[in-house]
């Protein structure tokens, strides 16, 4: 067994996902309630594809972990975990806007080394392993067209930077304080995408994504698309991002360094 | 020459958008700055896209008056007016989001009467005209799937409902603490979706979509399509949604009042 994942590993994944999601996708579906203290919805969309990536990597990786949003952690016999978001993005999903994403990374012990980020209605596939970070999405014919590498843009000026986060509920005062101070300095800030901002900072068309308590299934099959790429993503007191929390991935490592210095005045 | 724009009308503009934006859309692009007071992104792909809706327009309706956002008005000799957005979204245009869209209204002297909202990477159309409101999207082979009739969702109840707006930097202090009172009274608010969310209001997934200090371009050609499948738009003041400025959207009419009762408090 290598920890190398091929291409076609991810592209099964990516049909399991779509076979799953799609079906449920802008139909009428019963939204579950997981949390008390406010709305964080979840459906048998959520559950369907979640179950049916974990049957499918068991098969063919059966000594490695899975940790996955809806059912938890299933403890495998070596240092390799997958890590999985059925849905990242269950909102826009019964909202019908095609931002969300299946999410899939591959930790080796605390290190994400490999991962994959699908949006079944558009086709697009996004994914990295220890070759690079690329994209592909499904042609008219059912195949995939030809793979393209992706490349972080060479941004390094704030003041030109294009800023994405999912929502403003996201944030309490404290980070919202950071985040409103960083929003001051770059020249776009955008809303609403869940996992599809980080794809297209991997893909160069935005310059600085910045989360706040996200769970480590929300990031680390990102954070290798995003690394691989050319891109910096940590949490915001600049540790690994493996760790979730609050989190900031940047298009160049002069980028990250300077919207860091601004997001730490949150830990004054 | 009649008012009744048919279904080939659209899918034929739909194309022209297509052909015209997507070569731009994920590439390299210019980006100008319209305005001086803050960041209003314009990019030759809203300039060629315009340019080829407006001369298949004036070939084809050559009487009509046609007014677009790059070009302004191009006046005719009848009551009929096209209005143009041909990237309605260029912010999400510019970071490879597909939640931009090309808009094409027509108004019978104020009163919208027909509109499109065309998505074209994903291959959506939404469209209406006077026999009802319309769903389609590119099949694998080229061709458009089966058109479905689109219905807005029976929502009544103002705690239950999903409300969808842009950009919280939309709202200047009054119109944000009007939102802000009606974010407080739904489930779920979401940002972030340029026409996208009227889109999904008229299909059923989106009960409220709230906007402020929308151009004419912006909001024309999609009243019919929220219209026509049961929704009711007006502006702030409960006057037609036809003189823009700030809108308001709903599901049912029910929904509509209750929304506009808390908003109204901005005229406090």
């Amino acid at each position: 067994m290598t920890s190398d994942i091929t291409q076609d590993f991810f592209m099964d994944l990516a049909e399991i996902a779509a076979r799953e999601s799609l079906p449920f996708f802008r139909q009428p579906i019963a939204v579950d309630n997981k949390k008390e203290a406010y709305f964080d919805p979840v459906t048998q969309a959520d559950r369907q594809t979640e179950a049916a990536l974990r049957q499918f990597i068991r098969l063919h990786r059966p000594q490695d972990s899975i940790l996955g949003e809806e059912v938890g952690l299933d403890k495998g016999e070596n240092d390799y975990t997958w890590v999985i978001d059925p849905i990242d993005g269950t909102r826009s999903f019964i909202c019908g806007v095609p931002v969300w994403g299946t999410l899939v990374g591959l930790l080796h012990q605390t290190r994400a080394i490999a991962g994959m980020m699908a949006q079944p209605f558009t086709g697009e596939l996004f994914y990295a392993n220890e070759t690079g970070s690329f994209f592909t999405r499904h042609g008219g014919d059912g195949c995939y067209l030809p793979v393209q590498k992706l490349k972080t843009r060479t941004m390094t000026n704030l003041e030109e930077a294009t800023l994405f986060t999912t929502a403003p509920a996201m944030f309490d005062e404290r980070t919202r304080n950071a985040f409103q101070k960083l929003e001051k300095c770059v020249k776009l800030t955008r809303f609403g995408t869940d996992c599809y901002a980080p794809a297209m900072l991997a893909a160069g068309f935005v310059d600085l994504v910045v989360e706040a308590g996200v769970q480590p299934y929300d990031i680390i099959a990102l954070i290798p698309i995003i690394e691989q790429a050319g891109g910096v993503v940590t949490c915001w007191d600049g540790t690994p991002a493996e760790k979730a929390g609050n989190i900031i991935a940047a298009a160049t490592p002069q980028l990250h360094a300077r919207a860091l210095e601004i997001l730490q005045t949150f830990f004054l």
